[in-house]
């Protein structure tokens, strides 16, 4: 592809779908976005706007929404997935063949089981023919779609599907920046909501900057543990989908994983937490995959040990604080000893 | 040494010495404080109150304070330095052959002019039979010394002197990691100080979480591209020395380097700034320092280089950031490529 725009497609009509289709049309790339709900497409066609999932942005009139899937893919060259994982490999079953030759970007976050596969994991064994590729970074929907600045990360070990994505994406609003480890970056994003119901139990208890600031660091030390043995690429957590994600994770008081960590804090059950919420929290289930992945690799995750004694286990909240800072004292970033420290300059 | 605790004396009475004498009084480690002021010398030990720094924070009977500083030294083992950067030279002149064959940790964030030296290499200099260390992290004083939760780093080519360090300094309320990247550790504590400045602005201008967590992001790679050229560890960054510290800097608004930003931010010169301040960040001498390394070694700093244009070149405001948004899209970590990523498993 040269400086002509790739047409796009996205399938999935939620917040963060519309986000990315809305944006693209504002930059005057021909991006069609599917949805289910016939009914919404209406609404978006005629009135510019997703009342249930960004209400009051005014989307551009350039955004093409349908509901047919065939017509939707068949003239997109990149393919963005902005689907629920719950429905994620139902929807690449429908559309495997149809997707040969495309470039086909995943952005959303979760871990299939059996299997513990990523949703690109999915693309690869449903549309063996596709180039695959992975989205993720500090980036709220609603603060994209409101028009704040930010940067996100495009992964692929296709070098022509990142600058592709690069170019249709990029805009002054959004920096995208490209990375080889494809399965490190979306990594990050499954595993990165655990952390923020942690982050949320910290807020309850009134723990400080220090505090909060030693969680997020230490919890990005165990995640990138368990990504390393996993295959990853460390220096990926030092990135935007990694250290960038986790941060906005862990600050944004409004994700449900928060509000659950919060809930856990002030001394409610999971039970309780989740009655009042009204729904399950992604990370809930993420940390029960985890739990056992870790234990079945041999991986050392304390932070997800006490998050799982405190929330299916049913142990008291400072018996598991205690535990955590008693623990051995070892090393910073463990795994620094893969890269061999060139003598100081002065 | 074995698990008797070594004698300790922590040079500087401000508030991080203080603290940092003060934790180890009340775990029963012996440890002297030596500072230059008779005055609060006598309060601290009438009074156990250190009314400059940490008023209101009730210190230990058992910590020991002089102004005396060749009998501040003379048992001790282990000796910290907290004192001033800008006083950090004289005072090793004084002492340097006292420190022959003891264990010396700079607390001390600064870099001496010229040479570009950190404080461990002034130690290194001025007492070169002593064995050196750093200590770094998420470490606000005033939350430390209220019994908050946290974490920090000891890093030193000698084993010995890290394991010690954790022996005195771990506790029930700080968890000591080791690193052996001393001048990365080192590094990271100096440069942060310019980033908090540009997370005030940011703060100023009301951007969004995805903004904040970008900037931080961007700053962490910054900070790291900069530290592997001079021949740090990037895996240092990943640790609490480095995103640790560099989040609890850029989040906490109490610091001079976030207000100056935010002056900034609001569309004040730094002159308006620092007058109603009162003082002047010091971040703002690490710009100006780090600036002109940065241009020396042809290191690519894009935040830095926007900064100074705000601060010293009088740029708007507004056309740094929209630069800054339409350089050209990198990678996400370019030092990835300094490890090979394993094949993914799944």
């Amino acid at each position: 592809m040269t400086d002509r725009k790739a047409s796009v497609c996205v399938l999935g009509g939620g917040s963060f779908g519309t986000t990315l289709a809305n944006l693209m049309a504002s930059e005057a790339v021909p991006v069609t976005l599917w949805l289910r709900d016939p009914e919404m497409a209406r609404h978006i066609r005629e009135q510019h706007e997703n009342p249930r999932y960004l209400p009051g942005i005014a989307l551009d009139e350039r955004l093409q929404v349908t509901t047919d899937l065939n017509a939707a893919l068949a003239t997109a060259e990149i393919v963005f997935l902005a689907i629920p994982s719950s429905s994620f490999r139902t929807v690449l079953q429908q559309i495997g063949p149809q997707l040969a030759g495309k470039q086909v970007v995943s952005t959303t976050k979760g871990i299939e089981q059996p299997g513990f596969l990523m949703m690109s994991q999915i693309v690869e064994q449903e549309a063996p023919e596709a180039h695959v590729g992975v989205l993720s970074g500090p980036n709220l929907a609603k603060e994209i779609a409101a028009g704040e600045l930010t940067a996100t990360v495009v992964a692929s070990e296709d070098e022509q599907l990142c600058r592709d994505v690069q170019a249709v994406l990029g805009c002054a609003n959004l920096r995208v920046y490209a990375s080889q480890d494809r399965y490190g970056v979306e990594l990050g994003g499954a595993l990165k909501n655990v952390y923020a119901i942690i982050s949320g139990m910290a807020s309850a208890l009134g723990m400080g900057e220090n505090t909060k600031a030693m969680l997020i660091t230490r919890a990005l030390a165990e995640m990138t543990r368990f990504a390393v043995h996993m295959g990853a690429n460390p220096l990926t957590f030092l990135g935007l989908a990694g250290v960038g994600d986790l941060i906005v994770t862990c600050v944004s008081p409004q994700s449900r994983n928060f509000q659950v960590g919060h809930a856990l804090g002030k001394g409610e059950t999971l039970e309780q937490g989740v009655a009042r919420l009204g729904q399950v929290a992604e990370g809930v289930n993420t940390l029960r995959v985890l739990k056992q992945k870790a234990a079945e690799e041999g991986v050392y995750m304390p932070l997800v040990d006490g998050l799982h004694a405190i929330v299916f286990e049913h142990k008291p909240l400072p018996a598991v604080i205690a535990r955590l800072m008693s623990a051995e004292q070892k090393n910073d970033v463990e795994f620094a000893a893969f890269m061999s420290a060139a003598p100081v300059k002065s």
